[in-house]
């Protein structure tokens, strides 16, 4: 049943507005393709609202976010608000530092997105103002164990409907909701945390998912973490073969991608909803 | 022929300075570097004039463009110009915001460009103010055809004498002229398509053919585009062995970039010159 | 005896601050994680001071430098010294321009740096002011040679005593010195010129090494010169069983980091130390 949804990127194109970090944008931008989107990277003020306007979806990454881009981002959230295309939001680093956690909370409150998708540690710190970030990645003590699963549920269906979102907290396994279902994913592999990009690619994918399937925003999200975590496990299978490294498998992990179909992944998939 | 203007990037290392969007900027270093060439990014209006004047050759791609790179990128023109450099213009998504479009028309207007090179959509974006470009793409509706070939031929060769730049409209089949002669290069794979940044390292490595074979443009542009389309066929052959995707095909062009010579060029060129 | 440097990175897991180019960001992100370091890059004004006070080391490369950047490079080298946190300095292309030239002396000026790691005509450039740099390549006439040599390790001693930084000249061999201690590392491949970001990557690794290590800053650089140059052989004996090219060779490069471990090193490490 996922798969339909990966089908639906396929059939249809859909052009993604990525206002996204320079770190990694190539690579979501390859991630975009491999899945059948067309990416679009702009993030100038004066051209933001027209881009978004021709485009399908809106991605927000704030990593690498600075004072030029912060207002990009706001004006093109905005506009897609307007026009009622789907925004998604990727707070990289929020808890990390004041300038990320206040610009992640700011865009949030003046705009609405469709998804918000980050680790445990960041929707923390989105949230509650509290939960440490290392970094870019979750902290341990945030981590999602049998024993925290109700708890973080609970919390993600709160703040899901706090801001009329759907909730994406990815991790070991992936929590999905808009504050009533729940769905969740468990595919992915620890590899997918030995590269750089892998939640910025998901932001970017997930995009394009609610892009094509606005009828369904919940399970677009959930066959997204389903498609980008069984391509993890694709890619870790070749990489053992290859005894290759990082570098290797962030490329088989966008390959993955660009062999997937709607069947593959409907085999492949991993999930509970409820 | 055409292998010659290849053996000579090989053996004068021409420095580029790339003014380009983040998006690919990696790809088209890597490419430069493949090639022969040396890449050189700069985009700060303090440096760009010294920049440009140490190098051999200036592209300016307007992807990602914004108000603190579009004065850089006139004062480096206008250097190149004074120094009588080559400069090469990509003008990424002209027509898809008034930014591009003003942009890609100012740099025109008062930059004397050598070569300016893009899809279909693009240039008629620059050259008749319509056309619409879907993001980066060409459009389906400008597609170049057996029957809008002549057409766009004739639109091309006003054009080039418009700019008094070589104009080179790249798609299934490319178009080079400058104004008199035209040639048509029939190298290429659709799979150049399914990664970002083709573009962007097509006109990178088109300046550094320009650079390296200063006293015949026109033939650069189309050694440039032979090259090009021939290891995008080279790499679309691997990938077919190795069953692998968009990520690993955009490697292996690069690769066979890499270890092409003008052998082997002038065996796998296609193009005709009239 | 090199390789416990690496295992203690693989053991702590230190966060890397990098104000880094555009050109070669990825790449640097990836190697950190190969190596078993977590990067964070942010260079904001507004944030940068934060972020440097969560991390364990700051590296500060100038490539693509802009007004933007540059006082945020300053604010974090500042924050840096402030809390005791080595900060590496990679000046690329200085001599080039001389935004580059003088950000480059003024960071030197304003912030005690660890380590300053470049190729020889960018270190002449800070030091001298002599020295022409071919964009970011060493210029031929700088070359360190048999006859050049002891010159050359002289200038690094007394610029390692004014500056109070362990310097690093990378190159065919390399040096590395804090003014009394002088290493040679034989380690590397000419291959890794052949691809961006072989410098950029290594001052990323340098300081994931001496923020691991900072109890022997000079043994760190050691040991991460002797890694870098390790793999880029390793890279090199699979580039030339694949037949592949300079793209598949850099991510050759950062997957043979991901499989290094100390023993591995401190088989392949290749230098003298007096």
């Amino acid at each position: 049943m996922l798969g339909n949804y990966l089908d639906k990127i396929r059939s249809t194109s859909p052009l993604i507005h990525c206002i996204t970090n320079y770190v990694t944008v190539n690579d979501c931008a390859n991630i975009l393709i491999a899945a059948g989107a067309s990416p679009i990277m702009a993030d100038d003020i004066a051209e933001v609202e027209e881009i978004t306007s021709i485009c399908s979806g809106l991605v927000i990454n704030i990593g690498t976010l600075n004072q030029r881009t912060i207002p990009a981002m706001l004006l093109a959230g905005k506009q897609a608000n307007k026009l009622g295309k789907p925004v998604v939001l990727d707070p990289v680093g929020a808890g990390a530092s004041k300038l990320r956690s206040e610009t992640a909370k700011k865009l949030i409150d003046e705009i609405q997105f469709s998804v918000i998708r980050g680790n445990i540690s960041e929707i923390k710190a989105l949230s509650i103002g509290c939960g440490s970030t290392k970094g870019v990645d979750a902290d341990q003590a945030d981590a999602i164990t049998t024993e925290t699963l109700d708890d973080i549920i609970d919390f993600a269906k709160t703040y899901a409907k706090t801001t009329g979102a759907v909730i994406a907290i990815t991790g070991a396994v992936d929590i999905v909701t808009d504050g009533v279902s729940v769905s969740l994913v468990h595919n992915g592999h620890p590899m997918m945390s030995k590269i750089t990009g892998s939640g910025c690619m998901l932001s970017a994918l997930t995009c394009a998912f609610v892009a094509a399937n606005p009828g369904n925003i919940l399970l677009a999200v959930v066959s997204s973490l389903g498609a980008m975590g069984y391509c993890g496990e694709l890619a870790y299978d070749i990489m053992t073969v290859k005894s290759s490294g990082n570098a290797t498998y962030r490329n088989d992990l966008i390959d993955a991608v660009f062999n997937l179909n709607g069947k593959i992944l409907d085999k492949g998939a991993r999930y509970e909803l409820s």
